[in-house]
């Protein structure tokens, strides 16, 4: 086995240098959302590149697509005989209104205790940097890397990746590899090292509304036309039924069950009722009738509202009946469902329930598969036990709630499994404001991936 | 009968002057329910007073309240023989949002065809140079009036008076009168004379339902909690059974039913479904079962949802299970509904049906007493005559679907009935964007209000 004492002596001293290099990533506004940032993307794109350089990454290129650019990097000197990882990650973040709720400036990140504050501090900049912070620890103590690297580092994670699979589908050579290193999952608690082994994929929507051609007076109009604000909420309070399911005809219906094995597994994990009422703050618990929340997050579809928009909505009243209402909404899939047959079950569910009072539209934004990924696969065992020897004990093995559609895409076009590590916690507030990193999880993920590296370059190579 | 074939001859000929001071009215956005408009109210109080003093009224103040100010003025030199007619208006308009529908500047009136277009132009900036250009007519043509005059024109009716019943109650003596003109209703049609006699009440609320502490994660908590967006849908869903019905319990108990005699003459007005289609550009109508949409808008209580807000309602997806959602919703009301009992029915309703998953609070605005007034006293009738002459039709009767709360109040406090004309029209577009005067309506209408101040003079005083 490689020197990794010194590599890990290395990555404990120079945690300031790690942090210097997450600030000035953090401190670019790279969201891919809305166009007014187009120049943040390409500054946030340029800085992957400048911090790719400084750990020796070759053939650096910040590649066009049809929306944001994907930046490309790779070191193939470990010899053919060492396998090839190919490291995924995204540069663009969430938006981050409402600005007023934020306690520092969302892109000036702040170190207030133990934390960085900072959109993207968790999701997932803080991750990018915390592989090339274990890269850097391994060349300065090792002078080379044992494992040949390939970097895919993409800006439109947060709008779906819709660039991203024709992008590697044309660059399959190019981005061929063993396995795929995906750090954008995270961990159950700080202390609880957590490899994820199943992702929900996820489908976007907005259902707009239109009723009367223009706004009317509440009092001159009121009470003879269907109210759009009205129309779309009978809509959306019909998307569930009592028992929290959703009663779109087939939605279920390429739903894998759980099987007994798997629920005991699930049931295993420290998150009980308890544990979900503190995370999120909300007076009970909601959801599915007969699944645990560990279940429904990672095992059961769901669908949430994610904005509602109607008529006046400033300071006092309006007597208004507004002509138009929309809900932007998005289901989290798991396997095997597949976003456009979902699409096409909204589409034909909406024609059947909206009354002829009110016109509508549907907008499907895309979305991506669910996946699930083998836990006992070399690269997985390097992972568990590199966690193992970063935090003292066995790792959990747990299926995500949220959605990373590329790892489905690298299993299809590259052949490549991934491994799923990940150092953000579940209180992050990742797409919320005040968005932080835990700085000391954030250290000892770096030391795990240091570990992870050799152990897998050892596995492998030998 | 004093020579008011003169009167009529000047307001035939000096309507460019009319308009001249109706723009320099519209020009100021003196919208009453945002605090950022502040000066601009102040600048409209002084542009009415200073109209005032251009048609002789005396006793002109600004007279502050605890919000908006009152402009206060009076003509007391018809005799005491004479009745005292208490002229009310408001200077206030509604908010002009969405700006980027307007085809002209709301606050730059503009002239296009048949039409003043800006915000204010209908409601009521129009009807209160409507009587003070009638008045101007008359003075310079006559050299004095044939009634003793008060005008009470307030700036907080677009949301919901809250400072003027208390001012009436403080001034019953300076406000003292036989008859209240308030010429805030409206026509059916450009050629359809109409006299309003009944009003609705009104009652305007917020729900605002709040789930987890803060924004989530969709994928990461989706599932788990009851999303506040959904859990307001819920709620709106709700409030109306399938036949069009609130469901509120209580809600009707007060509503006065309709007499067969006021359901035929109802029947008689020219508005037809065909009619409401027309000026909605709904797709269907809609509404209680049982009613036809003239009984509807004027006969029977109604609710509507004026505004919807939660998450993210930007351009493109966001993934976020939202902390917070709200909804802005009125009600209209009926003789002898009223709004203080109908807030309390709201909350003992929400109390029992809102799910403990979420958390919610209902914010109470205020409102105005439905109320009747009698088309057969001599005010009225001396108006229907007017109009009739006007027009060269008789007027129809109508029960109006607004609310003027204010005419409760005279009604209760200074005792004396109002006369509802207005000369707006149903495609106003008050309180949408593209607000729109009808000028040659506009002309008939100060014509009428010439007629009617020597009819009723004529009337009462001989």
């Amino acid at each position: 086995m490689s020197d990794h004492r010194a590599a890990i002596e290395y990555a404990t001293t120079h945690v300031d240098d790690f942090l210097a290099n997450l600030r000035s990533l953090v401190n670019i506004p790279s969201v891919s959302t809305s166009p007014e940032y187009e120049t943040d993307m390409r500054r946030a794109a340029d800085k992957v590149s400048e911090l790719f350089t400084r750990v020796g990454l070759e053939h650096i290129q910040v590649l066009p697509t049809a929306g944001h650019p994907i930046v490309y990097a790779d070191w193939l000197h470990a010899g053919p005989e060492k396998p090839t990882v190919l490291v995924y990650g995204h540069y663009d973040v969430q938006p981050a209104d409402p600005l007023e709720l934020w306690e520092s400036a969302p892109f000036e990140p702040e170190v207030r205790g133990d934390f960085l504050f900072g959109r993207g501090a968790s999701d997932m900049k803080g991750q990018v940097v915390a592989v090339l912070s274990a890269l850097e620890a391994i060349r300065a103590t090792d002078g080379s890397y044992p494992l040949n690297f390939r970097f895919l580092v993409e800006g439109e994670e947060e709008i779906g990746s819709p660039h991203l699979k024709p992008f590697i589908e044309a660059h399959r050579e190019m981005l061929s590899c063993d396995i795929s290193l995906n750090p954008d999952a995270g961990m159950v608690a700080a202390d609880v090292p957590t490899l994820v082994y199943a992702l929900r994929g996820l489908a976007f929507f907005e259902l707009r509304i239109y009723g009367p051609e223009h706004d009317l007076h509440s009092g001159v109009f009121g009470g003879i036309v269907h109210n759009p604000a009205k129309a779309l909420s009978e809509v959306i309070a019909g998307l569930h039924d009592a028992n929290g399911t959703v009663t779109v005809p087939g939605f279920y219906d390429k739903v894998r069950p759980l099987s007994e094995e798997e629920r005991a597994e699930l049931a295993r994990l420290p998150m009980d009722d308890g544990y979900y009422l503190a995370q999120t703050g909300a007076p009970r618990l909601w959801g599915e009738a007969g699944f645990t929340p560990t279940e429904r997050i990672g095992a059961r579809p769901t669908l949430e509202i994610n904005g509602l928009l109607s008529g006046f909505t400033g300071n006092g009243t309006k007597t208004v009946l507004p002509a138009y209402a929309m809900a932007k909404f998005s289901t989290r899939l798991v396997a095997d469902q597949q976003p456009d047959e979902i699409h096409q079950l909204f589409k034909e569910y909406f024609a059947r329930i909206i009354p002829p009072t009110v016109r509508w539209e549907l907008i499907y934004y895309g979305g991506g598969a669910a996946c699930a990924t083998d836990p006992h696969q070399p690269a997985a065992l390097a992972m568990r036990a590199a966690l193992e020897q970063a935090w003292g004990i066995r790792p959990v093995l747990k299926r995500e709630g949220g959605s990373v559609p590329v790892v489905a895409d690298i299993q299809k076009l590259l052949g490549a499994d991934t491994v799923l590590p990940g150092f953000g916690l579940p209180d992050d507030r990742i797409h919320s404001p005040n968005e932080r990193l835990h700085l000391p999880t954030w250290q000892k993920g770096i030391q795990a991936l240091v570990y992870f590296f050799y152990r897998y370059a050892d596995q492998e190579g030998n």
